[in-house]
Parts: structure tokens; sequence; C-alpha cells
């Protein structure tokens, strides 16, 4: 793999995705957000709010990637414990943050009846060395350490942290893509494809069957860096196309 | 972990999922199944159409979980390499498989102008010594080799062949499931609901905060194995809440 290539991966916490109660959509939020601006998604792991299963999973990942975004298990409640083992897998002490009991102090006094409570003070622990991630929805803030940045499960609240981090990355050249509807099954289009793919070594080639009305079709997806190369190979699958189309006809 | 415990772990191929052009769903639909029917969703993993990163993720799941399922990467194009990653990874040879090329012959058979093309033959590799996976929605079978699944991406496929696998599993005894919603902020309730987690052992107590017409509000999900367990620690939280409710109340 090219070693200058910013690159990314995903962790999802949490036993209600891993359960099924509650679908992930977080996921492909970032995975849009990242090629929008030119970060490569590599890995997505979803882990149970275990300690362990967490912090091998940060430890891992934080090693093979440049940045690792994490979403879930910030709250205030017992089962919220990504905090205490993003310090785990750091090494570093973890305690309640000056600038977070800052802001949320200020939250919940603006809040009428609602109390400061031990349980909302679970917020603002965070690891020892850790940057805030502020966000314009809720005021309890995650964090970034080295690496690693921390974000809550909720979908609203992590969109807004995102928009805060991603200013902060570097960026690849920013990826082209083109995507080319056969109508034709894959299995049609796909040796022609695979001699393609050796002919455009700049474009990686991807092909994805669907099925709609019962018709077996694919899409074909064009990626790029190079807006030629780009070109050059979609204006060859549309030719393959046509001529596979072409082929079908004179078939019947 | 308790050691006779029925795991799983979903691994997901492919590069389409990382760049978020297609959003995943097939996490989701296996997730419900596996706990409709009580195996134990563990982790999940998503990499790229990459030999070395599947072979790696499947060897890890593999040792870790009773059971893994892959999606993605079984047509019959240049990127679709999960049948020989899994071959690798189980440093096993693989080959077109007789069984399979006798279903896929007499498919595309069937279809009038349709020629089973070396191509299509791509999907008829199975690694040796696997068992095929059939499906009422396409002809290409997946297949199971030892522990290891091997599904289609497209989610009807996939669907129709967890119908053909789940039978063939080993089952935990079922995981009974309740949710109160409390209409209470999660900062309110997380205190409390760490003295009950400690108080009902063999209930486990999730809370998933959500936003509803700008209001913070949390659902408390409910899991046990034990029905009068899981009861109890049920009609704890309602009294929680109650109590949390009048409360409130008398702070305005």
């Amino acid at each position: 793999m090219n070693a200058n290539l910013i690159t990314a991966a995903v962790l999802v916490i949490g036993d209600e995705i891993l359960s099924g109660r509650t679908k992930d959509k977080n996921v492909g939020f970032i995975a849009d957000y990242l090629t929008q601006v030119g970060i490569d998604l590599k890995e997505v792991r979803i882990v149970s709010d275990d300690m362990d299963a967490i912090v091998e999973a940060v430890n891992d990942l934080r090693a093979r990637w440049t940045y690792v975004f994490t979403t879930g298990g910030i709250g205030p409640t017992h089962d919220d414990i990504t905090a205490d083992a993003i310090a785990a897998a750091f090494g570093v002490g973890i305690d309640h943050d000056p600038r977070a009991m800052a802001i949320l102090e200020e939250h919940y006094a603006k809040m009428e009846g609602a109390e400061f409570n031990e349980a909302r003070k679970r917020m603002a622990r965070i690891p020892f060395t850790a940057d805030l991630i502020k966000n314009k929805v809720s005021s309890a803030p995650g964090f970034r350490l080295e690496n690693v940045h921390v974000m809550a499960g909720v979908p609203s609240v992590m969109q807004a942290m995102m928009d805060e981090i991603i200013p902060t990355l570097k960026t690849n050249s920013q990826i082209e893509s083109e995507t080319v509807d056969t109508g034709l099954g894959e299995g049609l289009v796909a040796g022609a494809l695979s001699d393609l793919q050796k002919a455009h070594p700049l474009v990686v080639i991807g092909s994805y069957p669907y099925i709609k009305d019962e018709i077996f079709a694919t899409n074909i997806v064009l990626r790029s860096r190079d807006k030629a190369a780009l070109k050059a190979a979609v204006d060859a699958v549309h030719a393959l196309v046509a001529d596979l189309k072409g082929q079908k006809q004179a078939q019947f």
C-alpha cells in the first residue's frame, strides 16, 4: 500500500447494534464524508460494550490506519465505558476534565430543574492529554487522543462532531468516481471487465450486481485520482456495454 | 466469557461499503436473525476487496467465535476474490466444483441466449472440502468451510442463504428482551440505573439515548435468558421511572 495514503478506520461500539435492536447509520455517513474529502476508509469494526474488546480494537486500528473514528459509549450510564477504554488503550489516566466540566456546568445551569449530577459528570471524564471535540447539537464533548477521534453514537451529535473534526485532517487528492449502469447481468460483463481493469491500472473498477424487477443487472463503478485516466476507462466501459448489447440482440 | 456460549461474527467484504456508495443492510438483517434464534453476535468487520485483508480477518474471526458469516465478493468479476481468500485462509486448494458447475450449467441452459461463459464459471470455484449453500433466489451457491459461512452480498440472495444455514446451527437458550421508554434524559436515569444493574446481575441493562422533537430521552433495554429475573428488573425500572418523574414534577 502507498505509505503516503491517508487512511481511516471506524470503530462502532455498542451492544445495541450487535443485537440488531439499533440499525447503524453512522458507518454510511462517515464513509460518505471521508470519500468526499479524500480520505480512504479501509476498515470498520463493530464491537460490544466490553472493555477488553474496545481496547484491543482501538490499539489494533490506530496502529494500522492514519485516523480512527469511534462512535458510541460516551454517555452518562454504567454501560458507557468508551472513555475509560480509550484511556486504557493509550495507558493514560482519566478524570473529570475541567474544560468539559465547565461546558456541562454551564449547560445544565441553563436547563430549569436539571441537576448536574454524578451521572452527568461522568460525561466530563476525559483521558489525560486529549483535546475536546465540541459539537453544536449536544453539550457533551467528544475527544481526540493522537489519531483517535471519540464521538457520540447518536447520529445528529456524531455528525456535528465530524463537522468539527474534518477541517483538522490531512486528505489525499480527491478521488473522482463515475458509475455506468450496464443493464446487463454481471456474468456477461465480467470477462471483458477483467481485461479492461488490466488495461486501465490507474482506475479501480468495481462491479456491483443488483436485482431490479427480477432482472439481474450490474453497475460498474470506476474510481481514480487521475481525471484523464478515469475518462478513458469510462469511455471503454461504455464501448464494451454497447458491444455486448449488440451481441445480445444478434443472439435473439 | 461463558465457554459454552454460541457466538458469531459477520465479515462484510466490499470496497463499495467502505466508499459509502452502497449502504450496508446485511449486518442489521443478520444481527436480527441471530438474536431471534439465540446466537450472540459479538463482532462485525468490514474490509476491502483485498486478499490479505480478507485472509487476516477470516482467520482472526474464525478462531475467536463459534460461527463466522461473510457477505460479498463471490460473483463472477475480477474483484470477486472471496472464495480464493477463504481457500488461502484455510490453506486448501480451490477449483471449479462439479456440484456447483452442474447447478450453474442447468441454470444457464434454461436462460435463452445466456452462455455459461468463463466469467460465470468463476462462480463455481469453491475451496476444497467445502459444503455448498444453495439459495432460492439466485443459482450461484455460497459455501461453508468448517465454521465459516460464505454468502453473497446482494441482500435478497444473502437472506435466502441465511434461511438455509440457520437450521444447521447450534443456538443458546433464547434471550428475552424488554424495552422501557423512560421519556427522561439519560443523565437523570443513569445514576440509579447503575445501582439497578448491580442488583440484577442476571439481566443486561442497556441505556440508549435518543433525540425526538428536540427532547433528549432514553430507552432502557433489558435482556436476560431468565424470564423471572427479567420481569423483576423491568418492574424495578418502571418503579424508578415513576419515582424520577414524581421528583421532577415536585421540582417545578
